[in-house]
């Protein structure tokens, strides 16, 4: 591609409305172009890069064994009222009505597709010789985002890979969960992306059902936490830590309780302003129902309850906030003055708040509180369990190292999901008996666009884009320095033309500019080499061939330059092979 | 492939409601599925057939010259706003609001994206030197299609592409639409298609500006009327005729010019009911606003008025149907009962109104009608013109031949769009002498699954589809006869291996079936070579080879197998780039 037939609006500045590297970069490097909040063109160059992406993950979903299909982004509505995400996805869910003749339709934009395919399976697979089956698609999905930002990480249309298994057995599922993991890892490998697969929240189904495929990066939005001893890793959320049940179920506070006037004072920052107490001295008391049954759960005020934890350690399928009036009942008080010193249900706590000895808690009546509440003397527990999220130097749960916390972009996610949408729109198959059961799902999904906007938020300099020539627009960028001087340009043609003919991805830079201006351009969009004909070098004989991440340029005689690309570039393309897994 | 590990739900019966065999067939071989009224979601086979078609078109869009990128399916209504396509498309544009924070932010489903890549052209370009550029992508469109049908023919969402040349001249325009024509025409070709371009309604540029590609179909919606003789071809509504103004302007008419009381009568098929004429007896009076003026447009009775014809014949801009209140201004009236006799307006005519001696018309006046009208008495005219829609039977405008009239699927569309959109968006450049011009554009689009649907509708027999090798969803289908039979499962599995390593799309019909039930899924499916293996051909040492058109299958000894498939692979390849346009 020559570079004057081509749109690649490159800016010197760094947009002020741009918070972090990629999106800097991506808008400086003229790969994409903001239409309007959360809704980005890309442009020539960037779509060359996020359709290399796209054909990585088609190649490695058909080597797993995975058919593509391609299934409406239009939805009627009523699938996602069978399924329950309707309500589930609330706002995130984009819904119109259309008219057709006298009627109006209700729709949806697909955000992922489990209702339509499951709904398909429903209809076409009735037999246990037609499974396993896996499907997937490369497709715009659409979910409103409340507040976009972070360029092309968070708007409310993305590009997605999602693919369905479909099976008669946990093993059948296990098998194709496996075969998506591991076509994941040779994904984002061939792509050149650092990447981290981590434990996610599980569905029903339970276990480790559930990865999340993460690219660490300081201004990721998702929170990791890991184990540089063992390996261990999990999103933070679904991460446990090392901490053990205490032993002793009792504390050693001095103080006496006493009730304190807290008037609508009720959340643990007033609290903590009132009385001047740290917060790491309170006891947060969350009411929530679980299984329909009020239960009281007890984290320390500075922490957050994780309600999966919270979920599990009750071993319950169901757990909400509380209403007002089970508030009232099992406190006898309003919103804000739950405490564990009487209350009328049943305790669970976490580890940490077993540690707190004269701690500060709802009194259990309206506008108080109490100060000095120890544990044994005041309230009882039979033990304590990890109910928040892990974070930086909690113990490892593996080893015995100590986790830290990261922060990661996510690009994919597999699923184990069970019955649910089997269960809800009725994919049944026949087994070998005649007997009718629920097909088995899993779900995989990977944000195409994500892995370009990862790398570029991952892997440059302060000159610009460093692509992995795996995913790069351009291979070779090929400068001639006077696009008026006819031998420059007719070796430099000679040299696109050659490439090209090899199959190898050229762009020239064929605009009347300056050389150093031309230069801080290919740094900006950071094509792998560059092959630069012209000057002093020209007058003995000489090209300039650099990659991107080399210091200087080598010097190579005119007839040795393909030969030198090619070498560097099969080198180049062997370095990244070999971080594929077999 | 492994037909066990995909899905092709092939059906025997003919689904009830698919109307037309392109419907019938995608459906019954598993191509598609619908997922609710005007949404259909392709299956494996029929992906594939799409994809190669999107790959042929990339292919050649690229070959053109022009570049790909990506827009938005998501739009801000503001720019349709902007060029009054909001109104223009009324309810086909998909439009709804979502909720960001506090605000509700109102959007659009791009229906095609002139406006968005206008928007971006204006904000990019600003000098003569970075232009012509044609760019283009290929995306799902949303146009709320009131009354779904056809299959994937009429939808809501289709995939097409589109693409946008930026110019500085009329030369530039015209260099790249003849670009984009001669891609059109190899792309079809490609494809297989029997196509038909033909002249369609113009913009404001005038001249042949715009043509659309047709494939030939008698259940084809559009009309196209073609002159054996020259090859003239138009859409009906572009269509000239040769029929020349009439020389002599008075017809003789026996009859005496009467009112007739016709009260509440004033539709042509009201009037002809109630006086027992025909139709072709009665002159229609169509009055129009011409760029702000009142004009009289006559046509004969069963006829209808082409409002491209009437405003090339009065060079005017604008034409819209008169208000009542004009009606009765120039008429006397109310509407229904406009005559060419004494109405206070000009008049302009259709050249067979002249041809009609006793006429019946509105009287212009309340509740009457003259009958016996006739021109050079009660009426005058200059000259009459071609006012209405070109039919079979009309003399051809190009030569001595008679025009008939086809139908057609429209595949694609290419137009000179002016700067229509470039002025209500800004989109301007600099030119070497610093002054500023708006950009000219141009818009080509190509309905990619409508090239699959065409395939469909027009390449089959009783048996089913007839791929070309172009867009087959698999190459060759290999049937082994018995899949128990370990030798058979041997020799077809070599052949599936060998084939695959060829580059050949393969697909091995690994069912447990009946010879029988394969072969008739074979033709349904249509997949161009079926190599069998087994039963008594295999104790000779021989397979059958057959072409999905061969009466009979060649038979061929094992070792030669290979070598027999490529040969007359190879002779379908070179017929069908014979057939491309260099």
């Amino acid at each position: 591609m020559r570079w004057s037939q081509t749109l690649i609006p490159t800016m010197k500045e760094v947009p002020s409305d741009a918070e972090i590297p990629s999106h800097q970069l991506m808008l400086r490097a003229g790969l994409i172009r903001q239409l309007m909040a959360g809704a980005y063109t890309y442009l020539p160059l960037g779509w060359r890069a996020v359709r290399k992406a796209e054909a990585i993950v088609r190649d490695e979903m058909e080597r797993a064994g995975a058919v593509e299909l391609f299934m409406p982004a239009i939805q009627p509505i009523e699938l996602f009222e069978r399924t329950g995400r309707k309500d589930a996805f609330g706002n995130v869910l984009i819904q119109f009505e259309v008219k057709r003749g006298d009627r109006s339709v209700h729709l949806a934009l697909g955000p992922t597709h489990e209702e339509v395919i499951t709904d398909l399976v429903a209809h076409q697979i009735s037999s246990y010789r037609q499974l396993p089956l896996t499907m997937f698609q490369i497709q715009t999905k659409f979910r409103n985002e409340e507040r976009p930002r972070f360029g092309v990480l968070r708007t409310s249309e993305f590009i997605m890979k999602d693919a369905y298994s479909f099976g008669t057995s946990l093993e059948q599922l296990d098998e194709s969960y496996q075969k998506m993991y591991h076509a994941y890892c040779r994904i984002f490998a061939r792509c050149g992306l650092e990447y981290l697969p981590v434990e996610a929240e599980s569905g029903p189904i339970g276990g480790d059902a559930s990865h999340e495929f993460m690219i660490p990066a300081d201004n990721g939005e998702d929170r990791i936490v890991r184990c540089t001893g063992c390996g261990y890793a999990a999103n933070q959320e679904r991460a446990a830590t090392g901490r053990g049940a205490v032993a002793a179920m009792s504390v050693d506070g001095s103080g006496e309780l006493i009730k304190v006037d807290t008037p609508d004072v009720t959340s643990i920052e007033q609290v903590s302003k009132m009385l001047g107490c740290d917060a790491r001295r309170m006891i947060k008391t969350l009411i929530y129902q679980a299984d329909g049954k009020p239960v009281a759960v007890l984290v320390r005020g500075d922490q957050d309850a994780n309600e999966g934890k919270v979920r599990r350690a009750l071993n319950v399928e169901t757990l909400e906030l509380a209403d007002e009036a089970t508030i009232r009942e099992v406190t006898g008080a309003p919103i804000g003055f739950a405490g564990p010193v009487g209350i009328k249900c049943p305790i669970i706590a976490d580890h940490d708040v077993a540690q707190i000895s004269d701690a500060i808690t709802g009194a259990n009546a309206a506008d108080a509180h109490y100060t000095c509440v120890n544990l044994g003397r005041d309230y009882q527990l039979e033990t304590t369990h990890d109910l928040r999220d892990a974070t930086g130097g909690d113990p490892c749960p593996k080893c015995d190292g100590t986790l830290e916390l990261v922060h990661g972009i996510e690009v994919g996610h597999v699923f184990k999901l069970g019955t649910k949408y089997s269960d809800s729109l009725g994919a049944t198959f026949l087994d070998e008996k005649e007997k009718r059961h629920s097909i088995i799902m899993g779900c995989y999904g990977i944000g195409v666009n994500r892995i370009v906007a990862g790398l570029c938020e991952t892997q440059h300099d302060e000159n610009g884009l460093i692509w992995p020539l795996s995913i790069a627009p351009y291979e070779v960028l090929i400068i001639p320095l006077n696009i008026q001087d006819d031998e420059v340009m007719s070796i430099a043609n000679r040299f696109y033309d050659e490439l090209k003919a090899a199959g190898v991805d050229v762009l020239i830079d064929d605009r009347k500019a300056r050389p150093g201006f031309k230069f801080k351009d290919a740094d900006l969009i950071g094509i792998p080499y560059r092959l630069v004909v012209g000057g002093k070098g020209l007058q003995e004989g000489l090209v300039e061939i650099k990659s991107r991440t080399a210091e200087s340029p080598d010097k190579v005689p005119l007839v040795d330059a393909i030969g030198h690309l090619t070498r560097l570039m099969d080198e180049e393309k062997a370095k990244l092979a070999a971080r594929v897994p077999a």
